[in-house]
């Protein structure tokens, strides 16, 4: 129960996030549907990263590696992944959600956002796990194409929200490990329906202004997570 | 037909506004219900940037006095003032929409936002505003206690929603003129939904860390509006 579990680590963001986490020296378990699949990312990830203790398993085998467990799969795709692991988890694991709803989800546009009957992706998220198991929501507004390119450097915030300080704070050490990335304590579980509109919203920017943007918060103390 | 109108220039933001556009030789109107109250507001601000030409006047009798009038007024207000501007708008002008559906307007909290059938205040002002009068939304990242201190200086972005580059640009050019302000092409103006949604994820960020955070863009070219 030591490593990093990155379920649905195969795609640009979770890959990325292998990267980034594995070079910060984290042990990372890249999880996928497909073993396999899993374990050709974690090579790849090696490959780019001397040295990084990055494996592949199974979504539900991944799952149990580690304390802290990181959900990257499209909005899509995000339910049938919770179901898939209420087995896997267990109580006293954290779930990062980086899960969008995005209405590309439904074939509509990615700079659009899709309605969720409980208010957002992450507290979709909380209801499906199984009790004890606490979500924390994080990483949407950093660039999977930004995150997964071994030569770029970042220099951006991560609005984290969850209902526990404490929970905020372990999964804020983790993704502040990653040398560009500053945590950011965004508020409670809810507050996941505004900080999930900014990838819409940066997608938009984008569009009209063709980079990658990511966004920084002016005005913070410079000692966060006091 | 050349000043800088702003409906409901007494409240922070608005008065900010004008306190920051007479600082950068902008002539500005500020508007208010009470014509009286507007010429308080705008002695007040003549007070603090010397030489500015500010004005007060009511709120209608301001739309009228320049081509692009800002709207700086609650939610909960938002409807009443348009209806009051249906005969002073004239076809040609733009709106500038900086309000915010933050449920406070209900007696609810600042770090929730509510649904607007329309998907937006903007998209209700939209609606609202006389046929050819168009809106652009901006300026809800900007902290109003930030843009109201006289002493304080700014370095933040703002992001700017609209159906035409034009108008976004026109409005870009006179945010821009306020030093430490960059105006952001955001996208079409139902992506004002998920903007008006950056204000109440500062007040939760704001909560957590004891600030008033802006928020900046990571990544964009130098050259912005080509």
């Amino acid at each position: 129960m030591d490593a990093i579990p990155i379920v649905g680590g195969t795609g640009a963001l979770g890959w990325g996030l292998a990267l980034r986490l594995g070079r910060a020296g984290h042990p990372v378990v890249i999880g996928s549907r497909d073993a396999g699949r899993a374990e050709e990312a974690a090579a790849k990830v090696r490959e780019k990263a001397e040295g990084a203790d990055v494996q592949g398993a199974g979504n539900a085998d991944a799952a149990t590696r580690g304390p802290i467990v990181f959900l990257t799969v499209p909005f899509r795709a995000q339910s049938e992944n919770l179901t898939n692991l209420k087995e896997a988890l267990t109580p006293g694991q954290i779930l990062v959600d980086a899960t969008v709803p995005l209405a590309a989800a439904v074939s509509g546009k990615a700079t659009r956002l899709l309605g969720v009957p409980q208010g957002s992706a992450a507290e979709q998220a909380q209801e499906m796990v199984p009790e004890g198991v606490t979500v924390v929501s994080a990483l949407h507004s950093v660039s999977a194409p930004t995150l997964s390119d071994p030569d770029a450097s970042l220099d951006e915030d991560v609005p984290i929200c969850g209902q526990k300080k404490d929970d905020k704070a372990r999964v804020a050490a983790i993704i502040g490990s990653i040398p560009g990335l500053r945590p950011v304590n965004a508020g409670a579980l809810e507050t996941a329906r505004l900080v999930e509109g900014l990838t819409p919203l940066l997608i938009s920017v984008n569009i009209r202004n063709k980079t990658h943007a990511g966004i920084k918060f002016t005005g913070l103390p410079e000692e966060l997570w006091r």
